[in-house]
């Protein structure tokens, strides 16, 4: 089972791709796509659309997983960065790919066990299910990652229940 | 010059498709894409992608003109509108259409000459435009048409400049 995990975003767009066999996270690959203010709009969601389809061509995930949005104060923001989450979603339907989303609130009850964790807390915890020597980064990566991870994590949850 | 506009949404996309040929402005067709709260949002995103292309695909519009977005009360709405609207432009940009951004007071502005007109007052200056016998309904569509009118004036407006 391969779970490819969506920071969602416009300026910079994290993805993680993990690879689930039993109860072994292996981490494929990580990283970000990043679009530059300067660009119009169209263009970027064109690109993010473009960049998202090789990823998913390239690793070919069973699943996405995407983090929910929430507002904030900047509304100008929110809309752009709304606007690229449903292209990111796109490019996952298109694929063919189940989507699957989640707060943050739920991805640090599911990593760390407790909703109101620091952002650090669920790095250091991604770092030790992957057996990694670092903290991936940047952040936008890492949080690609456990958005990846809270779903293999949910899944298991869900077959579990599934077969009592 | 063949120009759509698009009034975005989720659960209801207008469009309304114009010609322009000199002064001479015609209606080709308008209408709605409509979507279910019942449906996922994946799924009402991939049925507006598929919608969109097929609507360009008929009438080979040569440019898209779409109403910018504002925020408003509910956060929910707003980030499911800003995210369909992503994919309303992603349809636009792949079918290699330039996309052009208007705001209600400027389309207001363009059409009665008015930025603070009421909706009535665009619709019926719409009806006179385009020689029709009634107000063209539902809102969405109407909408749609005036961000396409708006958009034939201000390339004619842009067209008169250059020529100076």
């Amino acid at each position: 089972m391969i779970i490819l995990g969506i920071d969602p975003g416009i300026a910079i767009i994290g993805y993680g791709i993990i690879e689930v066999v039993g109860s072994s996270i292996k981490l494929l690959e990580y990283g970000c796509i990043t679009t530059s203010s300067k660009s119009p709009v169209p263009k970027r969601l064109s690109f993010i659309m473009k960049e998202m389809s090789s990823i998913i061509e390239e690793f070919k995930p069973d699943e996405m997983a995407i983090e929910e949005l929430f507002f904030n104060k900047n509304a100008k923001t929110v809309i752009n960065v709304a606007q690229a989450r449903g292209v990111e979603i796109l490019a996952g339907i298109e694929a063919g790919l189940p989507i699957y989303e989640y707060t943050p609130l739920q991805i640090k009850q599911a990593i760390v066990g407790y909703g109101r964790a620091e952002k650090i807390q669920v790095q250091e915890t991604i770092k030790t299910i992957l057996r990694l020597s670092e903290i991936p980064k940047p952040d936008d990566a890492a949080d690609a990652i456990a958005v990846a991870i809270c779903h293999s994590f949910s899944r298991k949850f869900k077959e579990l229940y599934e077969m009592r």
